[in-house]
Order: C-alpha cells, then sequence, then structure tokens
C-alpha cells in the first residue's frame, strides 16, 4: 500500500521504517521536502521510501499517519491540504503534549476535547483512527519488546477505518485481541490524557518499554 | 486504628465497611450527623461502626479517607476542620468528575493541577495519599476480584505516610509489589487523568471489574 507518514520525529520515522520493512511504499512528509531528517531516513529506509513536503506525502498516500507534534498537527494537516486527505483513512498517532510550561509538559487539548476529535472536526472527510497514542515508538511497531498480553486502543468514527487501522497493526506484530476498540473519536479524550500517568510511568521505570494490560474479571 | 471517612456515597460505604470487617474503628462523616446513607451503614457494619459529622469523623481518626466527591472535597475537607487533619495521614480517594455538562464527566481540575495537590496546598499541614482512585469501588477493596497482577497508585510527599496507607492496602489484599508509588502529589495528575480511560473502558467492557497491569521489559 502507499502510505504517508506526516512528521520527520522519532515516531514518524520508526514507523515509516516499520512499513517500509513490511513492504509498503511509505513517503515521508515534512513543511519542505528535502530536510535532513527526511533524506537521512530516505537514505536507511531502503527502496521503498521516499519524502517532500506534508502535501507530497499526503498526496501519495492511500492512507496517512500523522506522527507531527500534537501541538502544530492542525496546521500540518492544513498544510499537507485538505483534498489530500478527502476519502483517506488517518492514523493520528500525536498527543498535544504543551512543553512551554517545562516538565512534566501539559496537554494543550484536553478534558471536553482532544487532539483526535479536532482533527476529525477541522477535516470531516477524512477518516480518523486514533490509534497507538499510549504507547512508545519502539513498542509500537514491536510488541514483543513487552512480554504480557498487552493492549493497544484504537477509536474513530468509522468502522471499516478502523478495521484497515487493526490490520496494519497486525503487521506490526499486534493480534487482534490487544486491539481494544474504545468506540467513536471522543474517546481520544481518553487516550490522550492517560499520557499524564504514561510519563508518571516512565520516570518511575526509567524505561519506554513499558505498556498496560487490561486485567478483568469473567 | 481509628479511621475517619468522610462521605457516605458508594466510594465511602465500600471502604468504611472493610476497615470495619478489618477490626478497626471507623466513623463516616457527612455533612451532618445522622443522615440516612450513614445510619443505615452504622446498621449494617456493626460494632466498629459509628457516624457523626465531617468534622466528628476527621477528628475521631487517626487516619482520614476522602471520599466525598471529587467536586466537593476542598468544601467538605474545610467543614471538617483544618486542625482535625493536622499531621494525619489523608487517604485521597476522590476524582474530580464534573457531570454539569452531562455524560461522559469532564474533570473539574485537570492538566496543570489535580485535586490531590489541591488538597495538599490547601490544608499543608495534612500528609495527602492520593490512592485508588484509579479503581471502581468494589475492586479497591477486594482486588481478588479481577484475575492477574493489576495495580494500584499511590503518590503522595510524605513517605512515612506513603508506607502506612501501603500497609492499609495490603490488608484490603493488595500484594506490596503491585502498589505503585509514583512519587510526589503532582503524579495524582497522572492517575485522575485516567478516568476517562477508565470511563471508555468501563463503556466497552461493560463492568467495572477491570484493572490496569504494567507489562514491562526486564
Amino acid at each position: 500500500m502507499r502510505i504517508g507518514v506526516l512528521g520527520t520525529g522519532m515516531v514518524g520515522r520508526t514507523i515509516a521504517s516499520k512499513l517500509a520493512e513490511l513492504g509498503h511504499e511509505v513517503r515521508m512528509g515534512s513543511r519542505a521536502a528535502g530536510t535532513e531528517a527526511a533524506v537521512d531516513w530516505v537514505a536507511d529506509a531502503g527502496p521503498n521510501a521516499s519524502e517532500g513536503s506534508f502535501g507530497d506525502a499526503a498526496g501519495f498516500g492511500e492512507l496517512l499517519f500523522n506522527c507531527t507534534a500534537g501541538g502544530a498537527s492542525l496546521e500540518a494537516l492544513a498544510i499537507a491540504g485538505e483534498a489530500n486527505l478527502h476519502g483517506k483513512v488517518l492514523v493520528d498517532v500525536a498527543n498535544p503534549l504543551d512543553f512551554s510550561g517545562g516538565m512534566p509538559p501539559t496537554l494543550s487539548i484536553c478534558n471536553d476535547d482532544s487532539l483526535g476529535e479536532r482533527i476529525q472536526v477541522a477535516f470531516p472527510e477524512a477518516l480518523v483512527v486514533k490509534a497507538l497514542n499510549t504507547i512508545n515508538c519502539a513498542v509500537m511497531v514491536d510488541p514483543e519488546r513487552v512480554p504480557g498480553e498487552h493492549v493497544v486502543f484504537v477509536c474513530g468514527e468509522n468502522a471499516a477505518a478502523k478495521e484497515r487501522v487493526t490490520g496494519l497493526l497486525g503487521e506490526f506484530g499486534w493480534p487482534g485481541e490487544r486491539i481494544v476498540d474504545l468506540g467513536g473519536i471522543a474517546a481520544a479524550r481518553g487516550t490522550e490524557m492517560y499520557l499524564p500517568l504514561w510519563l508518571a510511568l516512565y520516570g518511575k521505570l526509567g524505561t519506554g518499554d513499558f505498556n498496560v494490560t487490561i486485567a478483568r474479571s469473567g
């Protein structure tokens, strides 16, 4: 599949590399074509990899990943161009972390709204699926780094879009029973607001190689 | 031990009943002595149980549980009387849920602050330990309702206070290795902001008999 990955940070590079390794054609997008991070990534990632502007990557992909910094995602997607998102599955991996007040970061959107919802409202013709944002990027694409029946959450308004994302997560190594569909895109409030607990656990454990398992009766 | 439990809702009654069953002397506090919920609870809970005003319960207890509704906790503690909190461990179980906008609730405090922190700031001589607020009350006092190595989080500024709470959690049935100390009281932001995810999981699973396990490498 042709996939556009917006964002050249560690999350974007990790996801894009995994997708290219799996045989997908991947175009990484950044504010302008030819950024050092993107060009380096293309050199590393092999023949399935290309790079360009946000619009280039979004136009190229049949399915898109938003891996931009959460505080910049709405602007990045606007630059990518609404027409390039139209009818496409847009996997929103970003968290709206705000580091302007120092550490720990706060969320620039939360409580009665979420980044996932804002993106869906701003781009109503995109099929937004919030996923993977509760997990360190190394674990996102290699769940076996962490033992146990830990889970990845997905939510979004479109069932077929969530099915496609579930398929891709399966390619990443996530068994179907560990992909937890939380319902509509408003559930992104839950997965984004989990970030402060994730950060506290990261501080406690000293590693990002962890995740949550849901223990339940019955 | 003499324990005061502030709040006559389901969380307060469940915790107070468990404490009385364990042999502690428990006084439940509400806005005024003699509320129906408190009087009924005393009749059920046996000879270790008594009830009174917030001040009665807080004065009685060597250790206190805040089980009032999160949006009313600061006022309830003020009514209980700062002098009655002085030097005492105050286990804050409340979540600042705001139902004024309908379902799902939002948080009346979050992101750059938390109820746990607000209570510690308002009552600097109390030894606030945030705990148990990520778990359904039936599971709080009977962790074996849910199988697996699921965890309870504690945080607070005073190590000795957290030790005492850890001891009480052990009496509730929580093994030490499943009591996760997240550090200072600011980590209450993490455990309180987890609530929207808890609510989404509750909606998905159709039961409160669940909890999270931390899966980690190494």
